[in-house]
C-alpha cells in the first residue's frame, strides 16, 4: 500500500517561496508544527543544497528526528554535504537503534571517521549495539530508557524522571534496578502520576517483569511483544542486568518483514532484497534461478516417467490430454494445504504436537476435494473423449491424487517444523513438484487397471 | 510461531493445593502479580468450576482484564456460569473495543440480553461501537481515551488527568477538543510531565493532529500507524468531531490477519477461517474447491490444446516428455514475479506508476532465467533424446515461456492494483494455469518450425 501524503504537501509552494527570500525564522517555524516523517517525506522535493540549507536552520533535535525518517541514500547524501561539527551533534542526537541500523550499512572506515567526530559515550555506544547480530534483540534494541535505583519515592521517581526525560524517547515505562544493573521491577507513567508522591515504589511496581533475553531471534522477540499488550519490553543480558528496550513499534517492522521473507520461500522467490526497485535484473535473476534449477532437476523426474511410460501413451494418446489438468489439480490442493499449514505454524493457529489432527482433517479434505474434481473430470471425458474407461482413470487418479497432494502438504510443513527446518521454504514449488511426480506414477498404475496395458 | 509459555505455569501445583483448601486471600495475591494473558493463559489449566471460583474472588478491574485475554469459547462458558451481577460488572468493565469484539459474534437475542444487564452508558458504548463495520477504523477502535477542553493550563490537565486515569487503558496522550467536540491538538503526557504548570496548554500542544477517518479500511488504518511512530492515533467522524483512538497493539493483529489473508489469496486457499483447528474438513474443503474448480475449468485449456496438437505428439512421441518440465519452470518463474509483486505492493516498495519500470526489469530477468533453464533443457534432450532439434525447441520455448511469465506474473497485480482489484487474488495458481495454456501454444509453435508438422 502507498504511503499517505503528507498535508504539508500543500506548502510546497509556499516553502519554495521562503527558500528563495531565505525567510530563515518563518521557515524554520513552519517545520516545526509537523511531524518529522512528514518533514522528511516532502524533503525529496528540493535540492540537496535547499536540504542543506533546512537542516542548518533547525535546532539539532528536530533535524535528528527528521533526519531518522530519511531514506538512507538521502541520509549519506545530506551527511557528506554538512559540516563536521554539524554532523557530529546530529550524530549523537540520533536515536541508538536508529543510528545503529544506519552505521550498519556503512563500510568500516567510514565508521570509524563517523565515530571520531561524535561524543566518546556516545561512539561508545554505536560499538555496543554494532556488536550484537542485527536479527536478534541486542541488534533491534534501543538504549534510550529510564532507570531509577530501588527503594526510592514516588516523588524522587518523578523528579528523576523530569531531568532525564528529554532526551529519551520511552518515558511511559520506568525501569527499577539494583546496584547490579539487575532488573527488579517496572513503573508506569501511569501509575506513578496517580499515586501518592511519598509513597516507596517498591508497593507500586509490577515485581514480575517480562523481559525478553538479549540473544532472542526477532521474530521471536516480535511475537512476544504482541502477545503481551506493553508499547515496551526490557532486554537483559544472561545475568538479568538490563541493556535496552524494544519498543512495539520496531516489531511491526519485523513482522512485515518476517512475513516477506514467508511469502518469498513459499514462492521460492529468493531472499528478499533490500530494496526491490534498485535491485538490477541480473542480481534479481540470480536469487531466483537457484530455486528454478533445484526445481527443473526434480522436475526431469516427470519427463523420466512419461518417457518410461511412453508406450502407454503411443496407445492411449487421449490419456496425454488430461495430464496438465491433474498435475495442475494435484499441486494447487498440495500448495492450498501447505500454505495454510505454514501460515497456521508461523501464527500459532497450528502446533507441531496437532500433526495427526492435521493430516487427519487435511486427508478428509483431500477426499472431499478429490471427489468433485472427479466428478468434473468424468463428465469431461465421457463428453469429449466419449470414453467411459479413460473418464474412470481420471477420475480414480483425482481422488488418489488430490488427497495425496493435501495429506502430503500438511505433514511436510510439520515435519519440518518438527526438524527445525522453516516450513516456508518446502510449500509452494517444491510441493507442486513432488505432487507431479506421484499424480504421474499413480495415474500410469491406475491406466493399467482399466487398459491393460 | 508457538506462544511462550508463562512463568505462572511454575505455580499450578501450588495453586490446585491453596484451591483445595479454599485459601480465598492467598489465591487472590499469588495471581495479581501477574500480567492478565498469563493469568488466562493458565486458566486453561483449570476446570471451570474453578475459573468460576477464581473470577469470585477477584476485583472487578482485575477480572475483567484477564476475561479480555481469554478464547471466545472460554469467555462464553464462563459467563454462562457466573451469577448475573458479577456478568454485568464484568462486561462493564471491559475495555470499549475488546468488548465489542465480543458481541460482535454472539446471537442478536443474547446480545440484548446482556446488554440489559449492563449500565446504560457503557450498553449505549456498545451498541454504537457495534455500527461500524468491523474492518474499519470504528471497528477497531476504543472510545477509552483522555480529553480535555482547549484554554486550560498544565496543572489543570494533569489534574483531569489524574481523576480519569483510572479506568482509561490509554494516558499517554491527551486530546484537546473544542466545544463541538472537535479534535484541535495532543499534548502527551510527557509534554505535560516536563512543562510549567502554570502554562496554557494551547502552548505545547501539537496542533497539526495526524488523524484516522472512522470508515477508513483497517488495512489502510494499520499503514498509517506504522508510518507514524504513535502508540495511538484519534479517530474523527466526517466533521472531524473525535469519537475514539486505535493503538498500534491493535494494528499487529491488523497486520497479521491481512498477511495471512494475502497468503490464502495467493495459494487460492479461499477464506481464512476463524480457526482452521476447530473448522471442519467439508467447510474446509467448501471453501478451497471454488478456486480449484475454477482453476480446473481453465485448465481444460491445456487438455484441449494437447488434443488439436495430437497429431504432432503422436509424430514426435519425446516432445511430451518436456511438458511437465517447461509448465512447471514456467509457472514457477511466473509465481515468483507475481508473489514479489503483490508483495511490493503490499508493503509500498512497488506502485502502480512504475508499472513500465517493473515489467521491463522482469522480462530482463525472465530473459536471463529462461536462457539459463534452456541451457539445462537442451543439454538434457542431446542426452537423453540425442535430438538437437529437440534440444532447440525445448530452449527456444523456454526462453520465450519463462520471459512471457515473468512479465505476465509482474503486470497483472499492478494491473489489478490500478481497476483497484486485490492483487493477491491473481497470483499463484491463476498465473500458473495462464502460463500452462501460453506455454502449450508457444511450444507446439516452436516445434512445428523445427519438425515441420
Amino acid at each position: 500500500m502507498a504511503k499517505e501524503f503528507s498535508r504539508l504537501y500543500l506548502l510546497i509552494p509556499e516553502i519554495r517561496e521562503l527558500l528563495a527570500r531565505k525567510e530563515k525564522e518563518t521557515l524554520k517555524e513552519i517545520f516545526y508544527e509537523y511531524e518529522p516523517v512528514e518533514v522528511a517525506q516532502i524533503l525529496n522535493e528540493f535540492t540537496l543544497k535547499e536540504r542543506v540549507f533546512l537542516f542548518s536552520l533547525w535546532e539539532i533535535d528536530f533535524a535528528a528526528d527528521v533526519f531518522e525518517k530519511m531514506d538512507k541514500k538521502d541520509q549519506f547524501a545530506l551527511l557528506r554535504s554538512i559540516d563536521k561539527i554539524q554532523k557530529g551533534k546530529i550524530l549523537d542526537e540520533l536515536a541508538p537503534d536508529e543510528r545503529a541500523d544506519f552505521f550498519e550499512e556503512l563500510p568500516e572506515e567510514t565508521v570509524t571517521r563517523l565515530l571520531s567526530i561524535m561524543q566518546k559515550e556516545e561512539a561508545q555506544n554505536v560499538k555496543e549495539l554494532l556488536s550484537y547480530e542485527s536479527n536478534t534483540a541486542g541488534g533491534k534494541m534501543t538504549t534510550d530508557f529510564l532507570s531509577v535505583r530501588e527503594g526510592i519515592t514516588v516523588e524522587d521517581a518523578l523528579e528523576s524522571l523530569r531531568k532525564k526525560a528529554k532526551g529519551v524517547e520511552m518515558i511511559y515505562y520506568i525501569y527499577v534496578l539494583n546496584k547490579k544493573g539487575k532488573l527488579t521491577g517496572v513503573l508506569s507513567l501511569k501509575d506513578l502520576v496517580l499515586s501518592n508522591p511519598g509513597e516507596n515504589i517498591k508497593k507500586i511496581m509490577h515485581t514480575h517483569p517480562i523481559t525478553i533475553p538479549i540473544d532472542m531471534d526477532q521474530e521471536k522477540v516480535a511475537e512476544k511483544i504482541a502477545q503481551y499488550d506493553f508499547f515496551a519490553l526490557p532486554v537483559v543480558d544472561d545475568r538479568g542486568r538490563m541493556k535496552g528496550i524494544i519498543t512495539v513499534d520496531d516489531v511491526i517492522d519485523v513482522i512485515k518483514e518476517e512475513n516477506t521473507e514467508d511469502m518469498y520461500k513459499i514462492a521460492a522467490a529468493g531472499k528478499h532484497p533490500a530494496d526491490y526497485m534498485s535491485t538490477g535484473s541480473l542480481s534479481t535473476a540470480k536469487h531466483r534461478f537457484t530455486w528454478l534449477l533445484i526445481l527443473a532437476i526434480t522436475g526431469l523426474f516427470s519427463g523420466m516417467i512419461l518417457e518410461n511410460f511412453s508406450f502407454v501413451l503411443k496407445k492411449v494418446i487421449s490419456l496425454t490430454f488430461f495430464i496438465p489438468f491433474l498435475m495442475d489439480s494435484a499441486g494447487n490442493a498440495g500448495t492450498q494445504a501447505a500454505t495454510v499449514t505454514v501460515r497456521g505454524l508461523a501464527i500459532g493457529e497450528v502446533r507441531v504436537e496437532d500433526i495427526w489432527r492435521v493430516v487427519k482433517k487435511e486427508f478428509l479434505v483431500g477426499i472431499i476435494l478429490g471427489l468433485g474434481l472427479s466428478i468434473f473430470a468424468f463428465i469431461r471425458a465421457i463428453i469429449f473423449q466419449k470414453s467411459p474407461f479413460l473418464g474412470l482413470t481420471v477420475g480414480i487418479t483425482m481422488i488418489i491424487t488430490v488427497t495425496t497432494s493435501t495429506s502430503l502438504g500438511s505433514i511436510l510443513p510439520l515435519i519440518c517444523k518438527f526438524l527445525k527446518i522453516d516450513p516456508a521454504v518446502i510449500s509452494g514449488p517444491l510441493i507442486t513438484t513432488i505432487v507431479d511426480i506421484t499424480s504421474l506414477l499413480i495415474y500410469f498404475a491406475v491406466a493399467n487397471l482399466f487398459f491393460h496395458l
